[in-house]
């Protein structure tokens, strides 16, 4: 697909059909009306994304999109490049965070290389390079046209993938040494805010460490600034391949009709700029956690949705999402097998 | 065992020793250092607990106390008090919100009736009545004393019962038609506040509702004033049965040593009363999640805790403790789980 090819990609309605049934059937089971708070908000918003009365969260599919960024060398983050490759590794060896997620919940798991300076010679790891890293954003476009093509098409095709497994909920997770920065940019141009705005602790810099991301952030925002205007436009010159990937997995995922799980910073601000470019997709998109990244909760607000744990989590992966895919489950058990007041003669 | 007694129970203090192993066991998995939040935090917490470096909450024993309360004839409910009974049968038949979240948890799973005023006859509830119900504590002390301590140790024997199972983790839950007023008012004594201060919505009365409830609680702290010191005699005066129970449950956890997962507003309102008995008890309680009720959120300041979960869920029955052991699992998961920098090659 060429780059306005993705404008026009439609999304999925909502089944409103199901979504009303599921909510007569809330009203039936025995508690008081809402009581559940919003594991029935939950259970009925699935039921209408996956058109079905009693909607599940067995099938779970999880993609890892990793690449390495060129702002890498500004040395903005607490951790060496490699690191990069290295968490590939421990993704596909089953030792990061994760990888004990997905064996916990059963998920699918697949983990896509879209390009790191140090090669990844892996089995499991699905290579789909582009380019040993995207550029450095403060010098050039993070990608070509052709690049953030590709990057859209490899996270759409994740997503095609998973759907024909038979997945009920996709989480999209990330890994890129320097990725914070590249999103704080990101969001910096989309809501016209300075790098200090914007710049958190990423993985864990000091307070100088984000002052120094800031004015990186900046020199991209004055370097690009009179083209920052488009959406993909603005992805193509300050995001990354794997962030690239994410939109193009979320646009793809709300076409299709799979109900996305959202983890934290990085893949909210792919949800960000997916919603930027057709705002029905929001319908698709479930937020898993707030981040202490400190500029998450500000686009969440911005995006008006409210993600249901709060537990501190910064780590990325698409491990908050992972962790809230325990309450939705839970949400579909027992809108499933709750008795009504009728069966169980309970007097309402 | 006599009122006194419960003063004097012990409470287990934890291990240090195994805190500081789990402590260093996290600073080497493949993460940043804190970047799993809360879940490295009740990792930890978890291993001092059990005293062992990597925790478990695999065993998990959830015991409903169900009873039924004087204060109910005041009209304090949007329910007829038959729906206890109602409610404790459907428990037992598993069809209940508590009852689907046992089984997705496969806990040990018990349910105790402390006295209703429509009979329970069900094989799989266990039969500890007291008396019918507690009497209506506007007119007179809600137990006698024998009263009181039967309620206590009922709950103490159901933690005892729980610990010889092998239970990793305990849950009491709660069931009595107007128990929210009970709850209320011990709050309102303990805090020297007024019934406007403490009363909420419940399982759904109406604004004037909420005014008739705050209105009983008056009426209530003016005719036992100037006997509202020690922890146990409000409690004996203003509670019920099964708020007794739990909190006889939640001594002898802490006295034996098994970790707590508290619910919602009557069962932290148990909680409260338990730590002014004895401090030290609250270092085996977690705090499962925040309910909407009012003045839930005030209490759990006062303790100076935080809950996991924050999903407006107002039910009780245990059900948002029983949500949050999916947390504990996860974070004991992670802890166990992960890679470390060391194993996996990864620079730290």
């Amino acid at each position: 697909m060429k780059v306005n090819d993705w404008l026009d990609l439609s999304v999925q309605p909502i089944n409103l059909h199901y979504k009303e049934r599921a909510l007569k059937r809330q009203a039936q089971l025995t508690k008081p009306a809402g009581s559940l708070g919003r594991l029935e908000v939950m259970a009925v918003r699935l039921a209408g994304l996956q058109a079905v009365e009693c909607p599940s969260c067995e099938r779970v599919g999880i993609t890892i999109f990793a690449a390495d960024h060129g702002v890498a060398k500004q040395k903005v983050s607490a951790y060496p490049q490699e690191v990069t490759t290295q968490m590939i590794l421990n993704f596909a060896s089953g030792g990061a965070a994760i990888s004990v997620l997905a064996t916990q919940l059963g998920a699918d798991f697949e983990v896509i290389n879209l390009g790191t300076v140090t090669p990844v010679d892996h089995p499991d790891v699905v290579c789909n390079v582009i380019a040993s890293s995207s550029a450095d954003f403060t010098e050039t476009a993070a990608m070509t046209v052709s690049q953030l093509e590709s990057a859209l098409g490899i996270g759409a095709d994740a997503v095609i993938r998973a759907q024909n497994n038979g997945v009920e909920l996709f989480i999209a997770g990330e890994m890129g040494i320097a990725n914070t920065t590249a999103a704080s940019a990101l969001m910096a141009a989309f809501l016209n805010l300075k790098g200090a705005d914007v710049a958190g602790a990423g993985t864990g810099v000091s307070d100088q460490g984000i002052q120094h991301k800031a004015e990186v952030i900046d020199r991209a925002l004055i370097l690009h600034g009179p083209h920052l205007t488009a959406p993909l436009e603005v992805l193509r010159r300050l995001g990354g391949f794997e962030i690239a990937a994410m939109v193009g997995a979320y646009l793809m995922a709300a076409n299709r009709g799979i109900a996305i799980v959202v983890d934290g910073f990085i893949s909210t601000v792919a949800a960000y700029i997916a919603i930027q470019i057709n705002h029905q997709c929001k319908e698709w998109m479930i937020f898993g956690h707030c981040s202490p990244e400190a500029f998450h909760q500000y686009i969440l607000d911005q995006l008006e949705v409210e993600p249901l744990l709060n537990l501190g989590m910064r780590l990325g992966e698409g491990s908050g999402a992972a962790v809230a895919v325990n309450l939705l489950r839970t949400a579909c058990e027992l809108h499933r097998n709750m008795a009504t007041f009728a069966d169980a003669g309970v007097s309402q």
